[in-house]
């Protein structure tokens, strides 16, 4: 088929997808439940399938740039054998071939370019049970998670963001008549063209943890607005980011467009090459996740090019007076469990007023409110197939070491520990730690330790208790923030912090919606208002800059 | 009168202005012609009067932070003499009182913001008389084109900000309900809540050519997005501004807001100010516009910002074959004699094949076409009055002396020479010098010589002609380009290059229209896309992350 009639085909898709980024309510067009009544009753099989076809061998890329197969030290934290091989390519081939085709994908315009992004996103639907394996077995979630989170709603990122684009794209008529009265003499008449013009080689880093929830927007964004983009995934999480470049090259392809506007370019731990990439001359958009080292050495470092990044926070929660404290130890036991605490979105500190809180018509004790937090993460976690089903399994070696240390960071309420998967021996699955410190060890709580680690920290007052998280919050960012309260001045405190601060709260969560998930369409992930992310996934602004628009002005003669 | 009362007193202007930068038709709503009958009988006396009594004393502003009065240096290209001096105060200080109104201002909302905006622009309307003598005394534009590029235009150029602004901050609803189906359970239903958090001071950096024009633009999107802004205009160029300056701070004030939102800092050339104030880690924008040394040296050094600039470049015209060679040069002869050549958008460099071109049914010599250009252009100026209400006044004695050297660089075709103004005798009035050079001086023509300075280039055909255009956009950025041609080829190739480099492109002008012109609501100014700007005036792109957006999301108990 041809681009043209991959527009007309998702058409439906993106118009509901645009009335829903200006409604904000919910709506999704890839349904989150693995179900083969969904996807078809022969799906999860052949995904599994398809990704053992995968194992052990090189990621052929018909087309790709490249000489031989590189080993990237791409392991699975579940202790599955991957030898996974990947095109061996440096920046400068990356980027000299996907030059080749910008002109033809440039001139190709909106509707082609959103055509070929909308389809590949639905071929990536259809192929979620393929990619929640490859998820998995690299970034350690488990397996229903990674069908969500790395499948459906990554593919919701992916899609937002080629709505946000096709909106921003299509903002300016691409030729509007301009007629301008001269009084008796007759009118200046001009017609303008107006042209999107990309900024150049788009490179999209991807981070180990979310390769394609954090991936997908920047990638569709770049490409849907003419940018060719060289994807250079972390080295220890390329499978799903091979796959999906996979999927769009097959598009791009049979669309007749020179499949290399999208490549994979991998590296190793011990030779990175995402700094030679990014300050390449011709690369005019850089999509980074990752630490906030590096995002910053990109963001002052790659002045050729337009920088989003989404780095790490110290992500806070506030407790004041809640009667409900039962429905929040429950919220709060799943969004401290999910995926070991590995998202940027995991709160880390939990505030408490050292005097306790008044919870309906009990009084619990600072200690109190600590105990109940780790008895009711215990109990969840009690049953160890369930408890791994929500862990996951932790992805780099070095966050279960930090697990460890931070034992001796304060008083231990609840102390980690491993368990075995069932199916998965060798699996690296650690249960949440929480301690106890107080208000005064601010190097403690300021310091981001990635992974399933909290402090609960005894503050002088509720207001002590916002000032902390105030002070974090502007000093080293974060992602999300949660506060419970009954009383409408703690609210109401909490929200201006909010404001002041520029982090997204979300208050007194008891039920099914946590502080660490946001829905495409709806929530904005990050601000990009404080120092964990210089952008929000996914809004104008994200979009706006990664075209221009080049106007051709011609006068019209004068009619009659 | 409240804010809410001039948001509703203007609500249909911006509704217009709304669907007119969707359109991009002609449009505005500050009529352009100095007319009595428009403005009042009395306006250009009222106007005249109030300029005069600005003369030779302190500009007072009250509640302006500072102590004493800063004489900038500001003289005025025509002699009169100015002696006006304003607020003393440090950048520390600017920002400090900017601070101090800026969570009441964010909290008033977007449409009590815009109400301020709107009013404060329809005021500075009101006063285009004292504006154009201000304006005209200081950038050396003549009258009529103070009145209209200092006045009107630049009005319609600060609307169209707070269009853009007003547009991007609306785009998201301030509360939505999300509702997602649970199956057979209730659903999960959350009130979010979207607001606009603004980025923090806004640092605007004026220009001496162009204070306004080029200046409402950032002023009043960083003022509607929530952002206080300290307004540095150039230190010979300070009164269009700070009567600028003066009415938005009326404004905000009678409307209940601190009037330091928007304060005025003061500089002289000997002891800058902006470097210290750009990179205050309190500044969150930047708008600059001016050299591309300094803009380039603020791009780099001000990571905690965000920055937008319009800075120099090479503009260039491309002639080929063409028959309407007499309205051609009559265009062009406009074209270069407005305001001097003291334009970011007048073209330097005129490319045309050594050959010479078809003309109709005439051939023209390269020599030739260059002697039509100059004889087209010796004839415009050859009546001085005439001469002068275009010309104006040269703004700073540099650009004379550069205009002087020029005479070295080549073959001169038409020299420069003074004309005395009958009202001004002390005025610095040059007309334009056109200079003869070969293909091969790409030093000559690769360099920006700022001021009534032309080059026609002789190139060896036209797609060499076309190549050198290409190469100096790259090379050295430009804001416009022109290109003449009967041949549909020709043209085919110059929108190929100038949607390669990024640059606006008019065609064919022979008319009332000028390469160096734009209109607000439909003509992108500069593209952002090459070197000369890394924004246009105005887009999406320049507003939309001038704010971010905090998201607060509220549990809704589920109903029944």
């Amino acid at each position: 088929m041809a681009a043209a009639d991959y527009f007309a085909k998702h058409k439906e898709t993106l118009s509901t997808a645009l009335e829903t980024i200006a409604s904000r309510g919910f709506w999704s067009p890839y349904p989150e439940r693995a179900s083969g009544s969904i996807y078809g009753e022969s799906a999860a099989d052949e995904g599994e399938v398809a990704f053992k076809a995968r194992l052990g061998k090189p990621f052929e890329l018909s087309g790709h740039p490249g000489d031989g197969y590189l080993e990237t030290g791409e392991t699975s934290p579940y202790g599955l054998e991957l030898g996974v091989t990947y095109p061996k390519l440096s920046a400068a081939e990356a980027i000299a071939a996907a030059k080749s085709g910008m002109k033809a994908w440039r001139d190709a315009g909106v509707e082609a370019r959103a055509g070929v992004c909308l389809e590949a996103l639905a071929r990536i639907n259809a192929r979620s049970f393929e990619m929640a394996h490859a998820v998995m077995h690299t970034t350690g979630q488990a397996f229903l998670m990674a069908f969500q989170a790395g499948g459906t709603h990554a593919q919701d990122r992916g899609l937002e963001a080629v709505t946000y684009a096709y909106r921003e794209m299509t903002s300016v008529p691409a030729v509007a008549r301009w007629e301008k009265p001269q009084g008796k003499n007759p009118p200046l008449v001009m017609d303008k063209h107006f042209n999107v013009a990309p900024r150049g080689v788009a490179a999209m880093i991807g981070v180990s943890t979310f390769p394609t929830w954090n991936g997908y927007p920047g990638l569709f964004a770049s490409l849907v607005t003419g940018n060719p983009v060289v994807v250079k995934p972390h080295p220890m999480t390329v499978l799903p980011l091979a796959i999906s470049v996979e999927i769009v090259r097959d598009v791009l392809a049979e669309c007749g467009f020179d499949p290399n506007l999208v490549t994979l370019l991998t590296d190793r731990r011990d030779a990175p090459v995402a700094k030679e990439l990014c300050t390449d001359p011709a690369v005019g958009i850089v999509d980074f996740t990752g630490s906030n080292a590096f995002g910053e050495w990109l963001e002052r470092n790659c002045p050729q090019a337009q920088v989003y990044t989404e780095k790490a926070g110290v992500n806070a929660l506030v407790i004041d007076d809640f009667a409900d404290v039962k429905g929040m130890a429950r919220n709060l036991s799943f969004t401290l469990s999910l995926y070991s605490g590995q998202m940027c979105t995991t709160p880390q500190n939990i505030f408490v007023p050292k005097d306790g809180i008044q919870a309906g018509d009990q009084r619990l004790s600072f200690d109190e409110v600590a105990e109940t937090l780790a008895g009711a993460l215990e109990k969840f976690l009690s049953d160890d197939e369930r408890a791994w089903g929500v862990l996951g399994a932790i992805q780099a070696p070095e966050t279960a070491q930090r697990i460890e240390q931070a034992a001796q960071m304060g008083e231990v309420v609840l102390d980690s520990r491993a368990i075995t998967h069932q199916a998965w021996p060798d699996a690296r699955i650690r249960t949440p730690i929480m301690l106890k410190i107080d208000g005064s060890e601010r190097d403690k709580y300021e310091s981001e330790l990635f992974g399933p680690i909290s402090f609960v920290v005894a503050c002088e007052d509720i207001d002590d208790a916002l000032e902390k998280w105030r002070e974090t919050v502007a000093r080293k960012g974060a992602i999300t923030a949660g506060v419970y309260s009954d009383r409408a001045e703690t609210l109401k405190k909490a929200e201006e912090v909010a404001q002041e601060v520029g982090v997204a709260l979300s208050v007194n969560l008891t039920g099914g919606v946590f502080v660490n998930q946001t829905a495409a369409f709806s929530d904005f992930h990050a601000t990009g208002a404080n120092p964990a992310a210089n952008a929000a996934l996914v809004d104008s602004a994200f979009v706006a800059n990664r075209f221009r628009m080049v106007e051709i002005r011609y006068p019209v003669a004068a009619e009659g």
